[in-house]
């Protein structure tokens, strides 16, 4: 079940490169290299950091099939893509649960303090994205606007509570995902963000 | 031979670096380390994630001279240089040639699937000119036009067919080199680009 | 002592990252991020290259606290933050001579050329004040102003220098580290730049 969680939110982050990238117009290699770095550049950047190479997409060649897949995919149906935006908002938003609890089991196997594992998991579910904006020449969203990065924090403590609290390891993978899927769905719905701190004045 | 290859592959990086650096008018500094980023920065992403450290440029003193060396000269002949586009492309093209068999080879080492290696080789070619991109604050150009990675791929694929052939292995190396080297001199030549995406409309 | 001088150096690091991402009109994630990747980026580009991971800074969860408690506070005290600026930029220039040495050293231990070293440790010293002028969008400062990594190379040629005239471990390591800030607080207060490769007419 994990690994079908890990296809789809790989499918979901590839797309999300192609749509931007399609945007800025770029020509078909690039906008495959920006899916490819949209869904394994949060892995990667886990894994160059704790030194586990090589890299975990270059130890399963199923990943880049998946990627090339669903850009290729992405580029002939994009017309119809705006039917899609919820399944893929949704498959998104499963992938980051899913990545930021393997992101902390990934820190705790490291030896990091809870702290870290909180942060490599974050960076597991988000630095694709960053990349992503990063290549296309944006201030990377991540660091604007959403309560993105919040939801792998609050799931990250969530993890950390459940094993103070003596509870069984495949249910804290399950439920300190859900808290990521549930707090990032909760904050699109109603649209919480982050308070300002900046006055209005400004 | 590969050695002198690959110095004069380092050296047209280097220059390209420079060239750019001086049209966004950096200062010295700027334009050392972007000559640097672009000629070593495709090796060091490919160390990095095969974890084959202390990474390439670090281990040879050599290339640290010859970058710094066609910097200083690429800035001393600066009015001059245009006169060189030619030997340059050339070199550069060579350069890339080598690149892309050499990063294949090193993923080879590593156990990683053919399509891997093929990507490990492109980017071991095509990665310092997107760091340098990048630096510069602009879109890669290899986002956007030329087929320059595309003829890595091209290269890779004749490498692993090669193999399947049962070709000697010295004779694959430099074939494999040479169609990179063929397809990128003739697709700038008849002008060839990857087909558009978008409908002229756009 | 090298301690402190680390924590204040980090300190002065994740504020100079805080100050920009507020100008950029960050949100607090956005801010907290930048604050991290300024005050850890040199080092963790240093560790990457070398192989030394896990990462340092997730090896000791001091600096995490020690950044994030940063931030908070100039984040709360942003109205006032214009009257420390000189015992910010004092604290950066005393961060920056650590990083410095602390990256040769580290270079020497890896068994690289004295020039590798030398560039170790200006990565170490710089890299994170690159990031951060990537992640927010703008040409890095370092390629472009002030004499900041010619302050570390000249350090680090005295490290060597020193070395060659057998003085003594710990005085090589806070003399360098002295002919650093030395360097960049005179050309600061003298506005020494270097020289322009442009003329005057371009």
């Amino acid at each position: 079940m994990f690994y079908t969680i890990d296809i789809l939110g790989t499918m979901a982050f590839a797309i999300s490169g192609v749509l931007i990238a399609m945007e800025k117009r770029m020509d078909l290699f690039g906008i495959l290299i920006i899916a490819f770095v949209t869904a394994v550049g949060g892995g990667t950047l886990r894994d160059l950091l704790i030194g586990d190479t090589p890299v975990s997409w270059m130890r399963d060649i199923t990943f880049t099939y998946v990627i090339m897949g669903s850009a290729f995919l992405a580029i002939l149906i994009k017309n119809y893509i705006n039917y899609l935006r919820t399944s893929l908002f949704l498959f998104d938003t499963i992938g980051i649960g899913l990545y930021t609890v393997v992101g902390i089991e990934k820190g705790i196997h490291a030896d990091l303090h809870p702290i870290l594992c909180i942060a490599l998991g974050t960076i597991t579910a988000s630095f694709g994205g960053v990349l992503r904006d990063i290549l296309c020449n944006e201030i990377p969203v991540i660091f604007r606007k959403e309560i993105y990065a919040t939801a792998c924090i609050l799931g990250g403590v969530t993890y950390f509570l459940l094993i103070l609290a003596g509870v069984e390891n495949d249910y804290i993978f399950m439920f300190a995902g859900l808290v990521v899927i549930l707090v990032r769905l909760l904050a699109v719905k109603f649209k919480i963000t982050l308070p300002s701190i900046y006055s209005k004045g400004n």
